[in-house]
Parts: structure tokens; sequence; C-alpha cells
């Protein structure tokens, strides 16, 4: 055998290039996605990596005949003139008037649900039930397209702001959070249990790199089978050292926001229009302090018993009083309740009661949780203990403290949630490409 | 609280902005690394989030007076004049005159381990059990920064070259290779399995995308103690379609690691001049067919008995040999056993005892396996069914092909393994960062 070169040879043309081949004959490989039969000739629509390329079959201008073995499904090398298409707005399209078709693979059977059509029309466990198929489909595959385009975004972003990506174990030695709602995995005859977030380790590595990020899977044991829960999912998180007050990571998250928007309207420009997106215009995020919030809450919705945290009809009217009140998609709250965070959230010096934490609402619904964490060993063993847990548990945790941490925070934003309403869904399950929850675990 | 801008602001100069400010007070934030007091001034050496810079105190240009509570680790802000320093090689380097330090948190207790020195010196296990500490140590936390680039280059390059980077749910209904050395999880009552490989899933992701990369991580319940296995890591995996040949795999892996150096060498720099890392240069990757470089083994080593596979011995002898005869780093060793390769795995049409299939070893240590895989439904129902395995327990799987899918292949990469092989450590707990294996869990 030759020596690898690292130059794969390109075999198929993509659609950007056809412009410049205008007359000529070129070669495309994807799956025959529709066929439409017009009787004189036909069209045949080819799914490839990121477009549908329209060919038309006609005798008059091939010397090849369609066969039978061409069907929907199949993977094919198809040959054609590139012309220019006739189209309803007078935009410029080009497609391809068949001269061959090489048939490279042939399905064993006719899809189970169709998928040819602008639409996936069944019901939600129908579309779960045949992922594999399913997510052929032009708009259900530009949903994860957009997805990869916003963990896309947060990785570039941080990563130009001086963040170190960095990995932490799924394989956790004690629950991150304090022991509720975790999986426990058998591990050699003892028992572990699943990261439900890199929280501790996150923490750890900000006196290793002062600014990390990770994106990985977390699994939160929720017996609640809600439309905006799942089992596992995944988790972008920050963590950034020597910050002069939390709103430095509010700044950085914003920052961040900005840029996967502008990343969305440009590379993900044919996702976006495919599926109507409306990404929203960021120029400054506003705030507003958890009890202002409670209080107007109080007073315009009924019934509201909870005074320590928000309904999701809360942050739903929230996010209508941001839009009215700023134009503005997103709403910081913050201030929330010591009681209400966890036992690493650092409380405000200027009111113990409350911490100096926030939540982002994203047009009235909570994407992001996070704030300033405790650096300080002493304080920290001391807010554990009020708590009720054992610090002993927590040494490897609170070696951070103990050998030295600076003022630090982050937060925690979960994927399928923001794909989710950026994209209108009423259900996480329709962004999360094999979610898994309470009842469901396949494919 | 004013609106949020996506402007954090900058309160720390970078030490590459030194040379721009010579003369001036700069101020800058870090852990206080190291104190060496030389009677009549001290060095101290302030670890930033990827230098270490040297500040001097001297009462002779500092009103400022230095207090007991300026000790390793603590975190500070430190002001002072730049001026260059004396270096011994004559390269041009700069230091602070320290004229005010504030302390902004201290320790509660000295460090277990010395992490101030060149080198940490402790043994591999306390190494680990004290991570949150050892890491800050700059010859600690470079090799994973070196790690970041690795991973970093390969989603780079193959982002370049169109691929989607995807998800895969790490939570199984089923092993992904036939059920052993999965690890299983009480799952509400049910039971399944952690992925020990996103196999297939992203061969599913093949029909959608064509081209799909996913670096995530992986779960392997082997009960092996070695050097080189972990129970957790770290798996750089890509999978395209509508490859013509196998080597379309092999040569876009060439691709990646050319381009994976050349980010080391040129972003990555400090770390691998700290590390002394040996970057290996690629022009061309030679390749051996598994017989051949068996029959040169035997030839030349003794007691070989495994025929059909490679022993640890063999695989260093043949990095050996690609060193000496092409002066190459790495080499593809091609057509392994069909008894030997997993059941998705494509026999070789010229040669069935065979399959298209390759390992890439890196200076003897095998980095890499991947392959063609079987795309047609009938073809691969048949290879369960050789193999005693039951068709209707992979019906899920078994969709990508039965609904149609092109010529595809793969492979998967084990971060931790290129990154210890890269740096010439002789154990893989080196290169994770929180290793898990039989007997650690923590931290």
């Amino acid at each position: 055998m030759e020596d690898m070169t690292g130059v794969v040879p390109v075999t198929s043309m993509p659609y950007a290039e056809f412009k410049n081949h205008v007359g000529e004959q070129v070669t495309i490989k994807g799956a025959i996605h529709n066929i439409r039969d017009m009787s004189d000739f036909a069209f045949i629509i080819v799914r490839t990596a990121r477009e549908l390329v329209q060919c038309v079959y006609s005798p008059e201008f091939s010397d090849y005949r369609l066969t039978p073995d061409v069907v929907e499904q199949c993977a094919a090398k198809v040959t054609g003139k590139v012309v220019p298409s006739e189209t309803r707005d007078g935009s410029e399209r080009f497609e391809l008037q068949i001269s061959n078709i090489e048939i490279l693979s042939t399905p064993a059977a006719i899809p189970p649900v169709v998928i040819s059509k602008k639409q996936v029309t069944c019901d939600l466990s129908t579309l779960l039930d045949y992922r594999p198929v399913t997510l052929r489909n032009p708009k259900e595959r530009a949903i994860f397209k957009i997805q990869e385009g916003i963990q896309r975004g947060f990785r570039e972003y941080l990563t130009s702001q001086n963040f170190t990506e960095v990995h932490t174990p799924k394989i956790n030695f004690a629950g991150a959070e304090g022991g509720t709602n975790v999986f426990k995995l058998d591990y050699f005859d003892k028992t572990v249990y699943l990261a439900q977030s890199p929280q501790l380790y996150k923490q750890a590595l900000v006196p290793v790199y002062e600014r990390v990020f990770e994106i990985a899977p977390v699994f939160r044991a929720e017996h609640h089978d809600t439309s905006r829960h799942l089992n596992e999912y995944i988790s972008m998180d920050f963590e950034m050292g020597f910050i002069d007050s939390f709103t430095d990571i509010m700044n950085m998250e914003t920052g961040a926001l900005k840029y996967i928007m502008n990343l969305l309207k440009t590379e993900y420009a044919a996702e976006v229009e495919l599926l109507k997106v409306d990404v929203p215009e960021i120029t400054t995020i506003p705030c507003i302090r958890f009890k202002d919030a409670k209080e107007m809450c109080v007073k315009k919705l009924k019934n509201i018993t909870d005074m320590k945290d928000f309904e999701p009809e809360e942050e739903a009217f929230l996010g209508k009083w941001a839009k009215k009140q700023f134009n503005s998609d997103f709403l910081f709250v913050t201030h929330y309740l010591s009681s209400k965070r966890p036992f690493y959230t650092m409380d405000d010096p200027e009111d113990p009661e409350v911490t100096l934490s926030f939540d982002l609402l994203f047009r009235g619904l909570e994407i992001t949780s996070g704030g300033q964490r405790i650096h300080d060993y002493n304080m920290q063993v001391e807010k554990m203990k009020k708590l009720g847990m054992n610090p002993e548990e927590f040494d490897t945790y609170l070696m951070l403290h103990k050998y030295g941490a600076p003022p630090h925070g982050g937060l925690g934003i979960g994927l399928e949630r923001v794909t989710m309403h950026l994209l209108g869904f009423k259900n996480v399950r329709y962004a999360a490409m094999f979610p898994r929850d309470i009842n469901r675990v396949t494919p």
C-alpha cells in the first residue's frame, strides 16, 4: 500500500461550487432523498451532508435509463450537467441534468416514517423511536446542526478569552451537590456515582488554569417526567478565577451569547433559514434582583405561594416583562436566597440572607444558574456544618480552599434547553438527539 | 444593577504585554507560587494562568513592607514596575519591582506536596491523591494543556473538513460491542449500561450528516490493572460516509495528526518547551499489512505464540522498525484478521479472512483502531448470526443498514494514551487528570 499523505480525494462536488461549473458535467454523492415522477421526466432530490440538490432525469438528455433500484434512501453517485433551475422567487439555484446514477448501496426496506417531506409529521414518541431514520429529514438534522453551533460558539468564545478546555471524570466517588438525585453505578463491588455536574472539579482547576470550561454529559436521577428535564444532558460549564465581582461571570456569559448568536447567523444561516429561527439580538442584558422580581410577580400574578423560588409561570411573566420593558430576550435575576442555593455559593457580605448568584432567563425560561463560590476554607467548612454536611466527606474538594483559591465563580448552561427554547419547542426531547428520561433509554 | 455589556474588565496585565510597558507600573493577579528570601531582597514568583512571573521585593524600591501573610498559594494582586531581568542565556525577560501586594485570599495550610519546585517529585499514588494541588505545578498543568491542544487540533481539523460535532448518549440500553466489559447502572429499576464507545450511534449519524465526530468520555469495565488502560477515558471518534476506500479514513487521520502536531508547535510552544516534548514531524505515514508485520515479528522476536494479534513487545518492535526504515514515528498496520475485529467490521472482498481495518502505532504503541464498516443490511445480519449474536437485540442499530447507509468507516483515538506516549510517560495515569482504575475513583 502507498503511504498515507493526509489528503482525502474529493470525489463529490459541493453544491456551493456548482455556480462555477455551469454547463459542465459534475459528480455528487448522497442519499436519494425523494423521487417525484412527472411521467415524462422525474425530479430526483439528492441529500448531501448539508443540502438537498435537485437533479432532473429525462430520457431527453440522458443515455442512462432510470432503473427500479433507484429508490429513496439508497446511496448514490450522480453525474450530470449543471444548469440553472427555475425558481419561484427568481433566486439563483442550480440543478443537475442527470447523465448517470451509480448505486452505492441499497436499503432493505422502506422507512417506517415518511422523512422525504418538508416535515416529519408523526408524534413525538414515534419520532424518537425511529431517531436513526427521522434525523435524516432536513429539518430534524438542522436542529442538531444549530445545537452544534451553540456549543461551538461557547467553546470558541471562551477559548478566545484564555479559558482552558478540560475533561473532568463522570465516575464520581460522591455526589457533587450533596448526594441526591444521583445514579449509582456498580464499580468493581464499590458503589460510585455518575457526575450530576462538573462543579467540584471545575472549581479545583481554577488555581491551576484560572479559567476553565467543559462541555460534557451530566446525569441526574430526577424522577419527574416533565417537558423540560432530561436524565442525561450536555452541560456547558465554565469557572473563572480572580473575579472582582460576580458580574464578571455575567458579563462573560453575555459576551459568549453575543458570539453564539452571531455565529448562528453567519455559519449556520442555512439552518436558521430552514427552521425560521428567531435569533435574538443582544446588545446588553438587563438585571433584576430576585426580591424585586418576586414582588412584581406577586403583584401581577395570582396564587403565588412559594416566596423562595420561581414557578415556571413567574419566569414566563418575567420574560415578557423584560421584552416589553427593555426589548431584551434575556434577563439576569440576581441575589437568590441563601437557603435555596448550593452549599458552595457565596453569600452577599452586605446581606447574608441572599447570595452573589444569578439565573439567566431566556424568553422566560431558566437556562443558566451561576454565581460566585466560597473560596475561603474556614467559611466553606462553617457553611457545610451549618447545613448539616460532614466536611470530612469532602476532603478532596476542600483541598481547593485549604491550599489556597482565588475569588472565583462560574455557571452551567443546559445545551438541550437552550436549543429547545431558541427553536420554540414545547418539549426538550425535540432538542435531544437520543433523549434519556424515566421511561426512555432507547434507541 | 447596570446592564451586562459582555465586557469583562481586564484588571491583570498579561506577561506578553510587559515588553510594551517597561518602566511603567502594572498590576498582575495570580497565586504566590514561590518565595525565595535572599536576606536583603526576595524573589516572589507569581503563577498566572499560563506563566510564572518573577517579581522582586526590596525595601530599596518599595514603600510597601513585606508582611508574614504573603505565603505560598495565597491569591494576590501584585503591582510593580516592569524592568528587564538578568537572564543567564541573555534572552529578553522582564520582571516586576514590587511596589504593592494585596492579598485576595489566604490558604489554611501548607500544601502536603511541594509544588513550587521545577518538578513534583513524589510517587504516582501521592501525585494522584493530591491532584487538586499537584496540578498547580507548572509542569503538571502543562501536560493537560498539551492534552487540550491534541483534542482541539482534532476538532478544528475535522470541522474544517465538514464534519459535524455530535453528542451521543452515554446511558445505553445495551453494550455497543457485544455486552462484555460494560458497567451496569441502576436506572429507575431498569438495568442499563454505560457507553463503552459511541460506535453504534456515530454510525447511525452517517446518513444524517455524512461526517461526524465526538470527543467524549467512554467507560470500560476492564478488570486488568495495567499501565495503559483506564476505566474511564476520553475517546476522540470520527465516522465518515461515501468513502471510496478505507484508506480515506487513514488519510483523514493523517491530515488530523499533521494539523495537531503543527498546532502544538505554534499555540502550545511554551508547554512543548517546558516539557521538552519531542513533537513528531509527519510528512507521510507508511502502511504494512498485519500478515507481513507478523512475519517480521516472528523472525525477529522470540516466543511469539499469539498469531492473531500483537503483544506490546511486537508493537514496540514495529515502531522501531518504522522509525529506522521510514524515519516515521507512525505506522499503519492494516488488514487485521476477521476473527479479531468487531462484528461491524467490513471483511476484505478479496480475502474474507482479513478485514478492511487498521491500527495506528505511534512510537510502537497502538493509539487508534479503525476501519470500514458493513453498510449492507443482509451482510450485517448474516455476520451477526455467524457470530452467534441475536440481530433482534440490535434492531435500532440495524435501522442504519435497513433504511440505507452509504459505504462508511471511522476510528477512535484514546486521548490520554496519545498524550502519554507523546510525553514519554510509562503510565497512562500521568496523562489523566483524575484517572479511574480498578483501585481508584478519587479524588
